[in-house]
């Protein structure tokens, strides 16, 4: 089986570096502060660092760069802005890190369709800046400003998702280089297609394991007349989860529904000088015509009060609401700063929303079990929570405790027909509960990997 | 190249179907009664019968018969409804044909998830009266009774779909069987999963040739509190177009807007008996609250009278709901009906919202030139229309005309970036236009085709 096996930093890529080098001249590198940059991601998985980093400036270069890597059988790792939490760019194998940063063109903006074109490093920010005075608004966010390469890559959501979707609904079409250079357009720009087997949706959430995202086509939306934010505090944590269930059964396009429990409160209260009472909290955001908004707060409010949540706390000014989820996105680095030095291991189980009050409430007591501080923060419209732990990698004993303890959690998830991963993907972390979770599918997504990448120099040793 | 090659009927299936016939008894047959009415779906395509046909119970039975014909090099033709339009489910090669009718079950529906699983035989109409009482419906709705089975297999869409999203939306997870007989889980049942590739995705819009859809959890909707339709009719064809894009762009989340142009509108009061003015119309529905449904409602109300439509005929109660709907859904019966003996021939065209009007002004020229009736309906709001055409396919000089006509529309519409097919899929007509609409993603998806099915025995000669 060709997968996971004979690619090994002990291959000398010598030969490949010198042909990339005469191709982008000082656009390739084996300085090693820049590969030490390029090591990792944002989570605790241990660096290793690529043998050299190209910065390409357009799909033509990535095309050839890729042909000299396949020529020489060195890996190809895609790289947007590091800010995965599964290891998806640690080079575990060497080889060569394809940093996408210089491709950060905004190529159309097709507001009368509302959708545009970019290349793949443009960050989810210098997006929506350059969309500001078009009215429309690009509305995945997952907390950090990724690049959209990385977002099609690890196939991401975050707090917008339980309206607007994830990657997977918002993108319309993508431009790849698969691993023998072939530039591949994957749809064309039209709404909907029957044609042919659904590429573009295989590349989402592929990792760089198939390809490197090189342009994306994406779909936007109209900036809502009106837009409200309000925080709700609630006696216990099962008021707030039934609340937020409630709230989705009853089909209200609620835009942004965010549990905070009281670990997770205190976390943020103290990084960002917020008052909030330590309790249980949901996030919330309307997005609408004004009447709409008002209706639909009104009827999240009633079934707030039923369920032991106080007042809203409104934020209706873009200050305010900014302020608001600022503070909800910098959560990791809160979590982080309590303990200097540490790393982000945030699981990530996304359970039928039937059970999610039953799973958040047994890890609660398997949290309390522990005896660590593990705060739980979730999209929890979407039934998809995380566990954020702030942890010491070079600590054996507490990454054992808190191993053991995802393993229980993904296990629980994965008995009430959830999955162990909603957003942040498979990358190193998760490969064995891939195979818990889906073990025939499995077996088919190998062939693919096998049929596209026969050489297995795309992100080896990620997902599968 | 293993595609469309060496699959033939002259191959001797004799031992394959003996083998079945112990199998499956009288649930295998290969009566030429049976065996026509599975020769062909509603197009034009010349039919081509099974050499057998079989009717399975459950998934596991229909594992055990691909093993059989994977013995066997039997091609493997899965069949829903037979209500397709590109001559999906003719068996060009001989081979065996499942009917999926059997296997009719409503496994479970989750109605605090508002999801369902269900056997790929149920119909869409079935699993609405199932679900009545539930306060829940499953919107996607592509005219005919289609199996849900089936409407996976063709990503099926309709007149829903500018809200509720296609059929690449609405399915979470699916068992399929694989061309070794292998039963295949795609996903679990979360909302949302970065778990490795989409192989759900990758199984909707597939037409059977990577294997047979055998159960499918679908997402469901709340029955909105408020459903309001209404028709509409408009001086120009160019103002009725118009006020579906600036619906759309303005973000009004409409259920259903459906263009019938004059000849369109000729073909449903004939056959319907209804009363019409011969301008072109829209057809409207608006869900949500009543409040909602009324902003929404006054709103694209106004948009019309500035573009030249008429008074709003509301149709509130549900008897007369259905009545305009089921006009609209007979619309090709209809057509039929005014050429004995014809077939069905449905251009399906699908463009950027922004290119729209000009594309479907541009064939209304282009039908002017050719001297013959061809209405155009559309699900506008996602840019998709048909020219829906009855024709003799005996008679060459009119398939001749047809076809050069098929072709300038496709030409045209991908110049304008769209796609050949919004919602028919590829089956066995378009495949050329599939070529020249994805030059370069044709490769991957025969290495996929290849991957999955070595044997080329899943539906072959269909798609590649």
């Amino acid at each position: 089986m060709p997968i996971n096996s004979e690619v090994s930093t002990k291959i000398n890529f010598r030969d490949a570096i010198a042909e990339l080098a005469l191709l982008l001249e000082d656009r390739l590198t084996t300085s090693k502060a820049i590969r030490d940059h390029h090591s990792q991601d944002e989570s605790f998985h241990p660096p290793s660092a690529p043998d050299a980093v190209a910065f390409p400036n357009d799909i033509e270069e990535v095309s050839q760069i890729v042909k000299v890597c396949a020529k020489h059988m060195m890996p190809v790792i895609p790289f947007g802005t590091g800010t995965a939490l599964e290891g998806g760019v640690n080079a575990i194998y060497g080889g060569l890190c394809i940093d996408m940063s210089a491709m950060n063109n905004i190529i159309r903006v097709n507001a009368q369709d509302m959708d545009c074109t970019v290349q793949a490093g443009v960050t989810r920010r210098e997006l929506n800046e350059y969309l500001r005075d078009t009215g429309l608004f690009f509305p995945v966010d997952p907390g950090a400003n990724a690049s959209i390469g990385g977002m099609v890559a690890t196939r991401a959501s975050g707090t917008n998702a339980v309206r607007y979707g994830t990657m997977r609904e918002a993108v319309l079409s993508l431009t790849v280089v698969t691993s023998d250079g072939s530039i591949v357009k994957t749809s064309t720009r039209a709404r909907k297609s029957a044609a042919g087997y659904d590429l573009t949706r295989l590349f989402v959430g592929s990792e760089g394991t198939l390809g490197v995202v090189c342009e994306v086509t994406l779909k936007l939306h109209a900036i809502p007349e009106s837009i409200a934010a309000a925080v709700c505090g609630f006696d216990s944590l099962q008021g707030a989860i039934d609340c937020v269930i409630e709230t989705i059964q009853m089909g209200i396009p609620i835009a942004r529904i965010e549990l905070l429990d009281e670990a997770a409160i205190k976390t943020i209260n103290d990084h960002s000088d917020l008052g909030y009472a330590h309790t249980p909290h949901l996030f919330l955001e309307f997005h609408g015509t004004d009447l709409s908004v008002k209706e639909q707060a009104a009827t999240v409010q009633e079934l707030a009060v039923e369920l032991g949540g106080n007042d809203f706390q409104w934020a209706l000014k873009t200050e305010e609401r900014t302020k608001l989820w600022r503070a909800r996105h910098d959560f990791a680095y809160a979590a982080l700063a309590q303990r200097p030095g540490s790393k982000i291991l945030s699981t990530d189980v996304c359970v039928p929303i039937s059970r999610l009050t039953e799973c958040i409430l047994q890890t609660k007591q398997d949290i309390a079990s522990t005896g660590m501080n593990m705060p739980i923060i979730g999209h929890v419209g979407d039934g998809n929570f995380h566990v954020a732990l702030s942890v010491f990698p070079e600590d054996p004993q507490e990454m054992q405790l808190v191993d053991d303890f995802n393993k229980r959690l993904i296990n629980r998830a994965l008995q009430m027909e959830g999955t162990c991963t909603g957003e942040h993907g498979i990358g190193l972390g998760k490969k064995e509960y891939l195979v818990q979770e889906l073990p025939q599918a499995i077996n088919l997504m190998k062939l693919i990997k096998t049929a596209l990448d026969p050489l297995n120099i795309m992100n080896p040793g990620k997902v599968l």
